[in-house]
């Protein structure tokens, strides 16, 4: 199964909308415990990096995320302007 | 369905490794048409964010990127070295 397929399942359930979208995953195995998770650090600097290629309101970022014992999951969901796409 | 059960499900098929791994998944709609992609260039740039929290060995990033007519998606695999992570 390719990776368009696979975030085809993951995205299944979705409202389809006209808007374009960028979606970020994150995913990291939590193989020691106790660790401090560094995801959420990770979340803000990788928005600043997106925010060098498009212009991202922060009203249409919605962040989910998730963690067990054996893996940690961060998603970023961006809904992109439609008028004012940088690149 | 939760998102550690979607990443779940799109590992599938991976061979169980047991070393940590972080997994990281870029998807963009492609709601224009041949409007230049910018995720080879995101994906050089969040590879540097990451190293600010793990250690990462080049020859340890495996990276896929496929598109569509409808979406592109990036996804960066990263084996992290078992002695020398730092966060």
């Amino acid at each position: 199964m390719g990776l368009l397929d696979r975030f085809r399942v993951a995205r299944k359930g979705s409202a389809s909308v006209a808007r374009e979208r960028l979606q970020i995953m994150i995913a990291r195995d939590r193989s020691e415990r106790g660790r401090p998770s560094y995801l959420p650090k990770l979340e803000k600097e990788i928005l600043e990096v997106i925010r060098k290629y498009v212009e991202v309101d922060p009203d249409a970022v919605s962040v989910n995320y998730e963690q067990d014992a054996h893996q940690e999951v961060l998603e970023l969901n961006i809904v992109l302007p439609e008028s004012a796409q940088r690149a």
